[in-house]
């Protein structure tokens, strides 16, 4: 019943920060733990890569793989379910190089985060306190993380931004 | 008799928390909204694009367009009057690209600010929380900002950080 | 007895804020105040910065140079010192250029930072917040300086974010 949006700088520790909320809370809810991957295993490197992310958690965690559909994913999950989305910022790259309706997909993420019934912890990269980047699709890119956070700021019940691993409250 | 610096990154919310900061202080005070923007229009798509803009903010706002002038048109505005400026981050770089001596200009606006009649919201970008830009201009624009921010945010009543549409006061 | 971490964007105040800090606090301690720069002075104009930069804090101020071996130098400092590491940043990329160890370094600072027996103001800029830079230096540089933060951030007894000149206690 509780959408969180975990915003946080390259490395800093807002991946930990959601997963440590999550198990503390599967601890008292006795929900299953989920934890919904975003990145794209394209080659061997990044295949191996996720299953190491996936050994590091460890047999607690129910492990989805969801590069595109994301909000199908998260619709089909059950009530009591505890989730971390680990990352916005990798969905978003992947909608917008694979040429797909951003703000369609943003609209249904936010739709489903807002009526979440179970604990939901959506990691993202804040990537917007640096100057102007010189290529479009980076300016792109930046822009619709912007507009995404702010809509989903807007619809969940917590933003926390995380900085050297402490967490700050927004809301 | 408040000047606010509002700070937030690319896509952050920042326009909008202080446009709607600036219509709530109007609603009790019954100044006059005006909007001062800083985009030069030095084509026809930016033409458009202040025109929509002036537009969609409809008809409680009068807008001025101060590219390089802003001391000067803050100075010239009269007591009671609700104003935003949006943003500093295009009037510091029109400046630099002109080859303005930006500190001198940013040192009568920090006094325009400090000494204004009314109530002011300055917005702007923050954009020093990135690595190093490649290219000189890119790290002077980044200096120039900082510095300038640092001015306002020692001499205004009010500083806030804008995060995902979520305001974080910091004075 | 007392170790903080001073994160903040480029020209955010971060070193104006850790020198006034460690001043205030030598006033009432009666402690030494050391710098510990860690610039390379690897060319006349550096030389002549790093020489400006000791002018500017006057004669209260011992100077140490530290451009690798930080850890070293804060372990021979004595207790009742009052130190400003001015800054980690530029220490973290002088370890990457010249190919050292960078996670047993990083290591070393946190345990000496954690133990040290005077008050420690490390300066360090926070560069997480923007795109993924293009360059592979600029995203080893981004990462490295991320989890330094994070280790010294759990370490120490104190962490501030500066904005626009602003402290913002995080811990």
């Amino acid at each position: 019943m509780t959408a969180h949006l975990v915003l946080g700088g390259a490395r800093s520790g807002k991946s930990a920060f959601a997963q440590a909320a999550a198990e503390a809370h599967a601890t008292s809810s006795g929900g299953r733990l989920v934890m919904v991957v975003t990145a794209q295993a394209f080659d061997d490197e990044m295949v191996e890569r996720i299953s190491r992310h996936r050994a590091d958690r460890g047999e607690a965690w129910t492990t989805l793989e969801a590069p595109f559909d994301l909000p199908d994913i998260l619709a089909g999950l059950v009530a009591g379910d505890v989730v971390v989305v680990d990352c916005l910022t990798l969905w978003l790259s992947n909608l917008i190089l694979a040429g797909r309706d951003v703000a369609t997909e943003a609209g249904r993420l936010v739709d489903v985060a807002a009526g979440f019934e179970g604990a939901l912890w959506l990691v993202s990269n804040e990537v917007g306190f640096g100057v102007v980047p010189d290529n479009a699709l980076a300016r792109r890119f930046r822009d619709e993380a912007g507009r995404l956070h702010q809509r989903l700021a807007h619809a969940v019940e917590a933003v926390t931004l995380v900085v050297a691993g402490l967490p700050l409250r927004m809301k």
